[in-house]
């Protein structure tokens, strides 16, 4: 066993790659990227490789005071909520738009994370024929599902409930496989349910 | 003639509502409004009618200190210069996006006006079977024209010019007709170019 000086710790023993298999679920445990992480790793590989192009939206801002004495400096600004979705783009000549969700909860995914806002533009996406999805981290079962946003909405208008059972997920949604690169290969299920 | 009291002055003669031919190319001459409020008020008509959802993107804010004591207040951050372009959306089911520009210039449009990220971006929207285009107003001959972004790409690429005559542009493209709602009318020029 090596003996390190004291006040240095030797770095992590997890090995820097990984070997996964690109159906692997319980490769996705600690993985330790934040799903928005691992989404915008796979739309830059789609984006380099001319497969797809879709965006995260800028986080608006809203800016109170700017000194131009300086050139244009913000001086005082507050964060404001997407009034819409994280992310949108365009494959295979489509309009796409989705929203990336992630929760930590064991039985269901709280409602209260997807704001009215969302919901109504994913709305007005599905009038105009674009295509319009969430993607679902359940932490606890380590899966990321895709799923229609026609779907949730239909959910929200009928069932009326707070949260949405990981079990209603799993039957509704698609399984979004891990791979290296692209890290979460969403395209072939979208080629399945909109093409 | 009606004397008013010493410091009051009259309100501008401009009547309210003017009558306007939708194709009456002088009535876009002082309106006095700027090009992308414009663009706005029609993308608000657009969504409102159900006709086409699209958007400005939020200028890109780059944060450099937040103050958490007082609840995430930014105290110093600088705006972005937009590395894609102004607009983008869905219309019958296809990805739109373009970049609207405007020049006071006399006799031609000044390319540096038009940024290589924007060139490169609308350039990737293509491959990806999207729709491209630009939106320019010239002021100086108080009209605005709508031009595919293939072709501008295609002008820039060969010409190697510093600058787009206006009478390139309004040989190559398309004039978009004023009228009071919406605004600016370029659907049927899309349906006509795209569909």
């Amino acid at each position: 066993m090596i003996k390190y000086p004291a006040g240095i710790k030797p770095k992590t023993s997890k090995p820097i790659t990984k070997k996964v298999s690109s159906l692997s679920i319980d490769s996705y445990k600690n993985r330790g990227m934040s799903l928005e992480h691992e989404i915008n790793l796979t739309l830059d590989y789609y984006r380099d490789k001319q497969l797809a192009l879709m965006q995260k939206r800028t986080t608006p801002i809203n800016v109170v005071s700017v000194d131009y004495s300086k050139g244009a400096v913000i001086t005082k600004a507050y964060f404001e909520k997407q009034s819409s979705t994280d992310y949108n783009g365009v494959y295979r000549g489509r309009y796409v738009d989705f929203e990336a969700k992630s929760t930590i909860s064991k039985t269901s995914f709280p409602l209260a994370n997807i704001s009215s806002h969302q919901l109504q533009h994913l709305d007005q996406v599905l009038q105009q024929k674009g295509i319009g999805f969430f993607i679902f981290e359940l932490q606890a079962l380590d899966r990321i599902y895709l799923v229609e946003a026609s779907k949730i909405i239909h959910f929200m208008r009928i069932e009326k409930r707070q949260s949405i059972p990981f079990i209603w997920l799993e039957s509704h949604g698609h399984l979004i496989p891990l791979a290296v690169a692209p890290r979460l290969h969403f395209l072939p299920i979208l080629d399945q349910l909109f093409f």
